[in-house]
């Protein structure tokens, strides 16, 4: 079944009153914004990434979630395949780093063991805490998307990791993404709708417009690149639509009322209108949109 | 790496304040009681058995945790493994009738893929709220221990579900065990210490007195065992040891005064006293320890 098909039919399930009809990345429960990512090896990560920079990311992706909830993190819960002692070793040394850098304790979880061979499939639950939550949909007509820093950085990271010669920040920011957490918070009371970047700058924004009842039109002219990605990929348009389809950026996405400016470094990169969809825009001329949105990791 | 192990090097991590130094299946967030379990095809369940039991099962074993801790279901999380849409939708029936048995809304989660042939992972986290939690480390020396229902019915069901012919009533309580949440509710005011018996009656009594810092007796002759298990496997001691060893009983366990009698229907199965360990008693008999206390699902 594809995710929508089960989306949809999850949707027929009583749902929580903070579920949101399970159209955001996060839910809130008793006063806690709580959301939850699985990475898959061989789907979401490679089976040669190391182990640390595996729970790096694992944990940090959830708590790219988090700030795009404009969420404190409050800990977070990990379930786990036990397997060899030096990938595991390994794993609990990048999961120590990550916790500390983000001021983040666990709370709890549960560990198991896989069938030999079986590839690794890895859960944490993070939690949070808000005082606002801005939600993917509330956008309104007029408003202007903008992105936080820049995009591409870590799909170029991914064929680096795969082989490709290329800069090690790439490849760093494919296994050792920041989540905005301070960006979140200082965002919050200014968006109408907020999201992390975590499919692809023209997936996640579709998102966006559809969650609000919107259409988006998008400059991809604008789409901010970083000197190494330029570097690497160069600045056409082909190197900028893989850019802005690749995914793991875990920027912040987050519309604002025409003619306000972000109060941290971001950039403007579309605006919404009364409609529905994706129009995509270079510099005034106006584009097909591409057959992959983002990277949908085969679900 | 073993799971002992792998808690051990948890444990030095920065830890939530609730949870408990992860001594317990579950933690306190912001009033919140979370707990998790993941089931792994091929470990926890096995690759023939009904898409929409395993959906039970995973809610259920969840919620049983939460019934340990007194905690009345706030809603779940799930992260799913898109696969065949015939599994999917028999999955989402199942999942349909457990949260509507247990009146447990939806809350969110994470769809993902897996690699071809690789087996389903599933994970579930819970959300309960209580009054108060009463932990599994709470039992002070001269209590009795308790346990609700009969133990060893899912045991003798999962050599059912393998092949061996037997009653289905056995099979059943292997399939869609029955969270005890009513129970859980109803002892908490009275208990010193309350688990589920999720793993087998010796291992979660051991991990209770080791816990509370106390030693446990247990006398295997009043571990209480169904009409349709004696008839399966007999009431001599093999048959009792095999009961007290199986798990998937979603039973709770609990320490009480001396002399104190629970709310529900309960059996006296042993006592604490100072010390540690576990000793095993067979109607004023003593016995050597079996080689595995429970199932420990290979971790």
């Amino acid at each position: 079944m594809d995710e929508p098909t089960f989306l949809a039919r999850l949707r027929t399930l009583p749902l929580h009153p903070g579920a949101d009809g399970l159209r955001d990345d996060a839910a809130l429960v008793g006063g806690l914004v709580v959301t939850t990512d699985t990475l898959v090896e061989g789907v979401h990560f490679l089976p040669s990434d190391p182990a640390g920079d595996v729970a790096w990311k694992l944990v940090a992706t959830n708590l790219s979630d988090l700030a795009a909830k404009a969420a404190a993190p409050e800990g977070v819960t990990l379930n786990y395949p036990l397997s060899d002692p030096a990938w595991d070793s390994a794993f609990l040394a990048g999961l120590a780093e990550v916790l500390a850098a983000y001021a983040c304790p666990l709370i709890g979880g549960d560990t198991v063991s896989l069938p030999a061979g079986a590839p690794r499939v890895l859960t944490v639950t993070a939690f949070g805490r808000s005082a606002r939550l801005p939600r993917r949909g509330g956008a309104r007509a007029g408003d202007a998307l903008w992105v936080t820093g820049t995009i591409g950085d870590a799909g170029a990271g991914l064929a680096i990791a795969r082989g490709k010669p290329g800069p090690l920040a790439l490849l760093a920011a494919y296994r050792r993404p920041q989540p905005r957490l301070a960006e979140g918070l200082a965002l919050e009371p200014r968006v109408t709708a907020m999201t992390d970047v975590s499919d692809g700058l023209l997936l996640d924004s579709a998102r966006m417009a559809a969650a609000s009842g919107l259409a988006v039109a998008l400059d991809l002219a604008r789409a901010p690149l970083s000197a190494a990605y330029r570097t690497f990929a160069g600045d056409d348009r082909p190197a900028r639509l893989r850019a802005a389809t690749a995914g793991d950026d875990y920027q912040l996405l987050f519309a604002l009322p025409a003619g306000a400016e972000p109060p941290v470094p971001a950039t403007r990169v579309g605006a919404f209108s009364n409609g529905a969809g994706l129009t995509l825009h270079d510099a005034g001329e106006m584009l097909p949109l591409p057959p992959h949105l983002g990277f949908r990791h085969g679900a």
